[in-house]
């Protein structure tokens, strides 16, 4: 049966062995919901670089620069990231470079995977049926905050776990803890997760309809994943 | 109001300021357990040191040696890691020096807080007292299994905030996800936490007299407290 296991930051993803695996990244506060948002939306690609000077040198060549450090945009980017941002008019068929605190971090750290996939709320149902249909173990790799796991992106894992229901098996205690705390938060998700500290610190920044759609389930069919350094369309 | 925070592993201990506070360690299969028992028991002391050689030190100067790694004891150590073996008869009023794969290094890398106690199911109520009578902000620090979080001494994170309810204040995500987990798990805590990748493990030694021990709640009404390098009742 294919295995699953949760690591909860990229902190500890050395102590996963990603090789012949997919790797499903989550930030939803709010890097993956922004990439998932804007790939469903009509951007051509979108390609996540760790430093903001790589960014820029992109936005040189014609990318749409998008940068986040501390939950705000960095100064000189057209935008920052906030989905909303990914879904306008004038993003549509753009090439994307973005860098942000944690999301970008995670997928950076994971390219030792046979595949990279992108998760959010936004498409939970269709990464699952994406890796029920691939043949491969699933690490899903919460991007947390600044090091350490967070509450959103553990959520994530286990409402992902949750949807494949019986046809995995949960191979390492991190899943299991996933597992249990998305039916612990299910009921109420939005409610629970603004208790995050994330979340706490964004609203702060007064992005409430930001949170909210961040926490919307199955708002978008896509799958964005990784080809060489492009996020695009699977 | 009091803060409490809970680290889910010593991988992740760094990102915590221990500085002024209370450190609770847990290590609930076994070392913890085994501590909180033997010390309710009659044993002197026991002094948690990271090496099998600083172990064996002691031993030369009339300690009793107890040693494990991997869930096995180390050849040459007078008990292992069960907690039985501390609560015998002829361990009254002896001095323990002990080197286990977690436990151990979580007491060691708790140094720099104020005081750091030992807490396990078995003596939950009284650490939860021992912390409401301090006016010391708490860091809860799972040892977990070789560098990653584990379920059982998470759902011990859990079940003392529980107890320590409406005193305390949750203040980083892993706190809410222990608290999350335990909810999700208290009405069959001994059940849930066989599912454990390291229970499962333990279970191949033919020990769940040992497993069923340390998931039993208020056994023991002791606390033990870190004097210098030695674990004494508090």
């Amino acid at each position: 049966m294919r295995k699953v296991e949760v690591c909860l930051t990229p902190s500890l993803i050395e102590q996963h062995d990603l090789k012949g695996k997919v790797v499903v990244v989550v930030d939803i506060f709010r890097a993956t919901s922004c990439m998932v948002s804007g790939l469903a939306s009509g951007v051509k690609s979108i390609t996540p670089v760790s430093e903001v000077m790589e960014c820029k040198e992109l936005m040189k060549q014609g990318y749409v620069g998008a940068g986040e450090r501390g939950g705000k945009k960095v100064d000189g980017f057209d935008i920052g990231n906030s989905p909303f941002s990914y879904m306008k008019e004038e993003m549509k068929g753009q090439k994307v470079a973005v860098t942000t605190t944690n999301g970008t971090l995670a997928i950076n750290k994971s390219l030792e995977a046979d595949e990279v996939l992108v998760g959010a709320f936004l498409n939970l149902s269709s990464i699952a049926d994406y890796v029920l249909k691939s043949n491969k173990d699933l690490v899903i790799h919460c991007a947390g905050w600044k090091g350490t796991p967070n509450l959103e992106d553990t959520a994530f894992a286990g409402a992902l776990i949750k949807k494949l229901g019986s046809e995995v098996e949960l191979s390492n205690d991190g899943a299991s803890m996933a597992k249990a705390l998305y039916e612990n938060y299910e009921s109420a998700l939005y409610k629970n997760l603004l208790s995050s500290a994330h979340a706490k610190r964004l609203k702060n920044f007064g992005i409430e309809e930001d949170l909210e759609l961040c926490c919307t389930i199955d708002k978008f069919n896509i799958v964005p994943v990784l080809k060489g350094k492009e996020l695009v369309l699977a």
